[in-house]
């Protein structure tokens, strides 16, 4: 099996997994207990919080814990705009692709009388930080823009708009589930007050998260209950899950560089090989893309049929965003980048991981063009562009 | 050591662990996947969502998976008052000594305008069905009583409030935290309509709970954003966690009524050595109590202290609930039942577990004992008491 969904989930480390079992029948107490052996606990856990700071350049104080991305992009998002709120500022400025944890979070706080501001992607699936800017009004009170795209991988410059907004009375929250582990961040020099991470998206494991948030921001809990995280975030900490995300976020940080670069290689090795393909196309720009990700939209094809024929080639590829999997609509991804809807359709996502070699992008090469050439001798719709009846979206 | 705080957490047994582990580097797959390997998750995931149902008589579908209890507690507390407030209802019954992922999330929805009232809990430690049903209003949208108290182990009469409220326009929501895999749950016999689980208090791992929600209520949602847990719990799924808490829950219900009989034997018998320290009393009434635990009221002791003697003689206990022992408050629970101010702060609770024997029993005995004798002889506030210069609030 070749998996190539990296983007969706990762396995998780045979050193991340050793990180986390002496947390489960050993050193198990509640870090909230007065007793040594629950202080052992929340020694490990204040040890993990200090580590994960480090690898972001925050506080280890500035580091909530949750139970995953999500979790961190909703507590973000309501945190600032209910604190812009007290304040009269009701504006919030994000992008169309943004992960649905951001998007149905702001579609939320609409019905709250929020105004929301979309910002166009452009085809080359990035906002420039002119536009941000330039969108900022005297009632924006956050700017929540992904750093990286789980579908196309685009990477925004999440550096150049911190500076841009540096000076304005705005928190500026960046989804960096993809990010993490993957791309380099510092929340200070990058002018970042709030960001979301899921371990389980390098190597970690499922079910935990990190908040930053920037100290002088009052985080609003949407977990009520025991005092744990400040008081900000309740529920007995997953000092398990913690200690695997520690371990899985400091070996993907120490291995940056490397990873990125042989990463890269086999991107474009991948994307070349699938340029081949007549009547296709690259999603998204290659110039800032995740060394990791491929997204390639096929004219004339059904993402579903492609990625089961695939999988009976013992391929794992997804059409886009697993979590949307289960709708039937495009990706809004894809739309926002001005793909049209029955292109969006047939579109297919690669995402490398540490595991995949040299031989693997070769075969996946040749099993998406056999299948792509397959279905689309299959298909009437192909038929009908071939004969020239219906017009091609994509040069050959 | 002697670990006997398995009401705050509780050690995982070999078992769930062993039910965890293929899932983080072997079964990886994202279950919102189309791929078999993806799917061979999605059939992980919905086995274990059946056999969790068995446990607790409900069907497969009611089952949805959350972070934990605190989480399942918000969930079902913010979706029964939003759906009462659509039909105007806006009176909700619980009581007193509820966790505070409840009572915050109460606290929560008087800011929106609902009205709380919070039953008595007599110094027995439970209401009963009679006085439930007499606080029912013709705008009370839901009613949240917990199963068994996390402090002093008190059970509530849920089958009892649950025929009452049966034809009532209401929803009844339990926090069975405690209860789970220790007392016997068929949630349609007892007329449940809501339910929460976590999977830490009964052997199984921690950052994992369920919300059981009866069929017909729909739930809102607290974490949006992809489309897992039928739309209603955003969050790539946490399958080695899940796998883990099906595996602890099975395994507890299949030896609930033996761990039960030798628990409650043992429960007893440190009763029974406790209560022969003078000026000491049991909190809350031991007919209708968890078989594990046991909470101690002594005159003229700090409970902070009592606890770091404990732990020097290898004792792991706690005053209450760990979630508030950074507070300096006496127990909410312990105020409820009606003890004063000085003597809740002199609390002790013991939580026994699958390990505790009757030797380590008889060494607790001891080891209070001393302590407590310690620690008055120490104090000028016993010397007071002793002296008759104040007055004993229990007999010796």
């Amino acid at each position: 099996m070749i998996y190539a969904d990296n983007a969706a989930t990762t396995k998780m480390s045979k050193a991340a997994i050793e990180a986390m079992l002496p947390y489960m029948d050993e050193v198990y107490g509640n870090p909230s207990s007065l007793y040594s052996f629950g202080q052992d606990a929340k020694e490990a856990l204040e040890n993990a919080r200090a580590r994960i700071a480090a690898c972001i350049g925050c506080d280890a104080r500035e580091v909530t814990f949750t139970s995953g991305g999500s979790e961190a992009d909703n507590q973000a998002i309501i945190t600032a705009a209910h604190l812009g709120a007290r304040k009269g500022k009701k504006h919030i400025i994000s992008t169309a692709f943004e992960h649905h944890a951001v998007l149905h979070t702001l579609d939320k706080l609409k019905k709250e009388g929020f105004e929301v501001t979309l910002l166009d992607v452009h085809d080359t699936g990035a906002v420039t930080a002119e536009e941000v800017l330039a969108a900022v009004r005297e009632d924006t009170c956050l700017v929540t823009i992904m750093y990286a795209n789980n579908e196309i991988g685009t990477i925004q410059p999440i550096a150049e708009i911190g500076a841009a907004l540096k000076d304005k009375d705005v928190i500026f929250h960046t989804d960096a589930v993809q990010a993490a582990g993957h791309l380099h961040i510092d929340v200070k020099e990058q002018n970042i007050d709030m960001l979301s991470i899921s371990a389980h998206k390098f190597h970690g494991p499922k079910g935990i998260g990190v908040l930053y948030t920037r100290t002088g921001i009052r985080l609003e809990t949407i977990i009520s209950g025991g005092a744990q995280e400040r008081g900000k975030r309740a529920g007995t900490e997953n000092i398990p899950a913690i200690m695997g995300m520690a371990k899985a976020l400091e070996d993907a940080v120490a291995n940056i560089d490397a990873n990125a670069s042989r990463l890269s290689a086999l991107r474009d090795r991948l994307i070349e090989g699938l340029d081949k393909i007549p009547y296709g196309e690259l999603n998204g720009n290659n110039d800032n893309r995740l060394p990791s990700n491929v997204n390639f939209c096929f004219e004339g094809i059904e993402g579903e049929s492609l990625l089961l024929l695939l999988d009976d080639k013992g391929i794992c590829a997804s059409s886009g965003s697993a979590c949307t999997s289960g709708s039937l609509d495009p990706s809004h991804v894809l739309l926002a980048i001005g793909r049209p809807h029955e292109v969006a359709h047939g579109s297919l996502r690669l995402s490398l991981g540490e595991d995949t070699t040299e031989e693997d992008v070769d075969y996946i090469i040749e099993a998406v063009t056999d299948v792509v050439t397959y279905l689309r001798n299959m298909s009437p719709f192909w038929r009908d562009l071939t004969t020239g009846k219906r017009e091609h979206v994509f040069a050959e």
